[in-house]
């Protein structure tokens, strides 16, 4: 049998695509990576996915694990060798079973994230991962990516939600670690080595996720302020005054909420333009007017002592939601005014207003004219720090031009102020040479030791992140 | 210059033992493993570690790190070669820096627990974990061994307090990973792989914690309850009412309970003997009536559905205390009644009625007369589950012939209920053998391979863990 046709026998003739339009399949979200693969093979199971490890390590064939292929960084989509397989795992779509009194669900690695939320919501519980994407991206692609979203400050990045993993390794073994145990000092943490290993180790299959109670009420409140370091103060506040009940602090700077005005002038903006607009949000156990009554103690306090000058409780569901769709609707706002060079990073809280300040500055200098969007979850330190095209350049040659020389003077910064290159998108091919560059040299030897002894072929994703 | 000259000239003749009673280093806390140790190295800085690691790799000689030496698996003492050197950290006790806005502190490895948390306090910031040997374990040790203590249901085990670490590799190399970032998906998580890895892989000499808002009032309170089902029914009921607030829920067996009576009649119960009690605790980011309050509410409840029988709120910090000095004096009423077979599991928090209605069972029915000692943080699904001598039998020689059997029974039930032989204690010398045997092979070939990648000659605590 051809190389083939021993894939295709593991999967069946209908699963596994050659020739046609994979382009769903070959070109990444932000289509800045289009690549060619050798072929799409679409699994049902972890059993075949193991076949189809076992028949490419036989081969030689390097593999590429794709789930929603929603990633920002270009490492779920082959590259341009043709030489590739793409192992597609949405037909793994199966919620496996559910454990209420265990707070915990066993998911196939191809479920779509929205439907992991259904599923615990059908039974008054709460998966709490939320993302711009969560309509189409997979479990097992947040799991590999660690990906993070708004709720983090209250529940974790995907890492601190999964309980359990079950993982194809690069020998085409099964690793079946679909423990629901809260505490298991049992050995090296591999499930923690897997998470955010963005397919280069093994291939992600399985997850046994961390639920939570569905809290009794949520409310949204927006503030205006001056400066980002009255934002971090009004962060210490709100997380003395609400504890864990704070599940989102978000930040909004005025050019990016000024794109949202230009681009969706339907969408009501309840507060004047400011410097900063942060969203707040509260989940609380007891009930919706608890939550009112601490969210309005709070604004208060925070309006006697200077460090906003104005804000707005939403008074019902349709209004927190009309104020998440503001902070949502930046990145396509974005999208709209053209492309821009994008930069996913995380800092010390401590070190935000400063970094920012000094990196706008030094920006404007170096490239006269660009036009700084600036959002993100301040409560995580993690800006979503992007630059946009002077008003009136051409987006895409200002990016083709300047992509490098921006992002050098940006993450030379953030290297100063001790924080990430990539906070929650992941390194992939995009991030690969800045890693190598940026990086100790111990993390990175101790990474490609680790790499090595995995993946001794270095058959798993490569290409990217290392 | 001889091997024992060039440790003493990394360290200093003051801070290199030889000779002499070692008693202190070379016998762990449960004084089941007496070693003897080439040398005890005491270095005061990280730079020394190093220098220590070079020295022992180019003599090719086996380190065991070790800190507060308060593990209970045996993890940090020499064996009986006489041919390692024991490497205690202790003199690293610095507080190297605390960031209130960011919410972190930078320790070395050797800060005793308790310290790190008085640092905290006086800044009206929290570190939550907590546990017996607080007072003397290190944070070193507690991230190696990944403690979990009392706090764990709410704040999570020792890896989800740390934010960053500072390591010496096996080669004696230092990564300076000291990130207060909550955001960082640049490559794997070395991070969590050294941590809960025994000394096995490298030497913890720094990390960077996270801290919490001090809570505005805590309060604590005892329910008893007829079966260990409605434990877990009143767990989800505290927890839906309660959400983050819920801080720790211990469960305690009536005879682990009598054990306490009898040793220490002095210790006021307040409630009468049942078959189970438990102590539930809550953090309250608002006040002491709020949280009184919420508590009359949760107990109400509990009441009227028939979960409890009876409970006490504490009505002043003296009576909280007092609670929990009696949920804390299991483990010295235990030792005083004689030693025991102890068990450190995990399981399903769903699964624990019929694990222990099950297991018991089956131990009385195998070795008539034992008395179980079963305690834990019920809502981690993690019970110290302990088996005492038939009363009358000498307690030494029971353990000594009956050990390996009442292991085996018990470890063959958690198996079957898809637990943990080992939850917050980790593995050791004590435990390597069944971990070898229960693990799963496709894992512990992962370990091995990992093991070997980062620690080639197998220097590091040899023995311990794989």
């Amino acid at each position: 049998m051809s190389f083939a046709d021993e894939l295709r026998a593991t999967v069946g003739a209908a699963h596994m695509l050659e020739g046609g339009d994979l382009a769903a399949y070959e070109l990444d979200w932000r289509k800045r990576f289009r690549g060619r693969a050798l072929a799409v093979v679409r699994p049902a199971t972890t059993a075949e996915v193991a076949a189809v490890v076992r028949v490419c390590v036989a081969h030689a064939a390097p593999i590429v694990t794709q789930g929603g292929n929603t990633g920002l960084v270009g490492a779920s989509v082959p590259d341009a060798s043709g030489k590739q397989v793409l192992l597609n795992l949405t037909r793994m779509n199966q919620v496996r079973g559910i454990d209420a009194a265990n707070l915990t669900m066993t998911v196939d690695a191809g479920c779509v994230l929205q439907h992991v939320q259904d599923t615990a919501a059908a039974q008054g519980l709460l998966f709490p991962l939320s993302l711009a994407a969560e309509g189409s991206c997979t479990i097992g692609g947040n799991l590999a990516t660690n990906a993070g979203g708004t709720q983090v400050l209250r529940y974790g990045n995907a890492r601190e939600l999964c309980l359990g993993l079950e993982v194809v390794t690069a020998a085409g073994e099964i690793w079946s670690g679909l423990t629901g145990l809260r505490k298991d000092n049992t050995g090296y943490d591999l499930r923690h080595l897997f998470i955010g290993s963005e397919g280069t180790l093994g291939v992600i299959t399985g997850a046994t996720l961390k639920l939570s109670p569905q809290p009794a009420a949520s409310s949204t409140a927006l503030a205006v302020l001056a400066t980002l370091d009255d934002a971090v103060a009004l962060l210490q506040l709100a997380q003395a005054r609400l504890g864990a009940g704070l599940t989102g602090f978000e930040v909004m700077g005025r050019y990016a909420l000024g794109l949202v005005r230009q681009h969706f002038p339907q969408l009501a903006q309840p507060l004047p333009p400011a410097p900063w607009t942060v969203l707040l949000e509260q989940s609380d156990s007891e009930s919706a007017a608890h939550a009112h009554a601490l969210f309005e103690a709070l604004l208060e306090t925070a309006l006697e002592r200077g460090l906003i000058t104005d804000a707005a409780i939403a008074a019902s569901l349709e209004q927190s939601k009309a104020m998440w769709h503001l902070r949502e609707s930046i990145p396509m706002a974005q999208s709209i005014e053209g492309q821009n060079i994008k930069h996913d990073i995380a800092l010390p809280v401590s070190g935000i207003n400063e970094f920012v300040a000094s990196t706008d500055a030094a920006l404007l200098r170096a490239f006269p004219g660009v036009r700084l969007v600036n959002f993100g979850h301040l409560g995580d330190g993690n800006l979503h720090y992007n630059v946009q095209a002077p008003e009136g350049e051409d987006a895409d040659a200002y990016l083709q031009r300047f992509e490098h020389p921006v992002n050098t003077l940006v993450y030379d910064a953030v290297g100063r102020f001790g924080g990430s290159i990539s906070a929650e998108h992941g390194i992939g091919a995009l991030k690969r040479d800045e890693l190598a560059l940026r990086k100790s040299p111990v993390a990175l030897g101790l990474m490609r030791a680790i790499k090595r002894a995995l993946d001794p072929q270095g058959l798993m994703n490569p290409g990217r992140m290392l």
